[in-house]
């Protein structure tokens, strides 16, 4: 099965989280008219009485076509990928409850600005980087106890442009 | 009286809260050996019951010399700044209980990938930006309902680097 990444927009990511980028939206002047402020983009969810935490992510490349083996979830929690570059990388997503649904993986490809906040329990692919070695900010729950489940796909899945 | 911009240390900085960035930190391997993970560079720190929220500022650049009037305080949360871009950019703090301290005013200068989290609390300046239009995503409290104290400086205080 061959997953064609689609272009990242509001309206196709609607159902797995929020887009976090500025295109479209309006902005408040604020800092005595210094600053446009684009305001609640998404929020942090985490379960209540835990605590979310920023991370550095440095993730190596890989090429296309790339084998897509195993999908993860957290749902105890959101998490958030902003690149701390201007390249398109892809976000790999699924629908299904129990396990990801190998009929319905969606893969976007991000515009180079765009960062996105996964919403909890929604399956996704570990984060992936295309052409070079790439940072992201990453907001997720500070503990992983019951947070994450992983399942691998049954059927050959490749993630192409 | 002036305040010259001193480069952004996690020691220098430690008492108004953690810079996020990679140097000099351990990263731990994940995503099946494609991720450098440098974990827990900083909380988000909110009230109970409050909520995060995810927003871009994108800040018009200041000259310097540059009049200091104006600190701010959100007592309920704290606040992140991570740049989107690679220019250095100051960060003014200011120690204090009820009114920010002139005597203790003091100004950061970043590397240009380091971004700030400030302790809920803690007096600073509205964020600046130098030489050009700037994004930042920001993580701050959802509500502003009881989370911003602001205070004028009486005294003519002036950023330099």
């Amino acid at each position: 099965m061959i997953i064609r990444a689609e272009p990242l927009t509001r309206e196709a990511f609607a159902v797995f989280g929020d887009v976090l980028e500025t295109g479209g939206r309006e902005a408040t002047l604020i800092n005595h008219g210094l600053t446009r402020k684009f305001a609640t983009l998404s929020l942090v969810q985490v379960d209540p009485g835990a605590v979310a935490q920023l991370c550095i992510y440095r993730s190596d490349p890989v090429g296309l076509p790339f084998h897509l083996r195993e999908f993860e979830r957290h749902p105890l929690a959101g998490q958030v990928f902003m690149p701390l570059h201007t390249r398109p990388f892809p976000v790999v997503v699924a629908a299904g409850q129990d396990v990801p649904d190998p009929e319905n993986i969606r893969a976007f490809i991000t515009d180079g600005r765009q960062g996105v906040s996964l919403r909890p329990g929604v399956w996704h692919h570990h984060q992936l980087s295309l052409v070079q070695k790439s940072d992201y900010l990453v907001i997720e729950r500070d503990s992983e106890d019951g947070n994450l489940e992983t399942c691998r796909l049954e059927d050959e899945v490749v993630l192409q442009l």
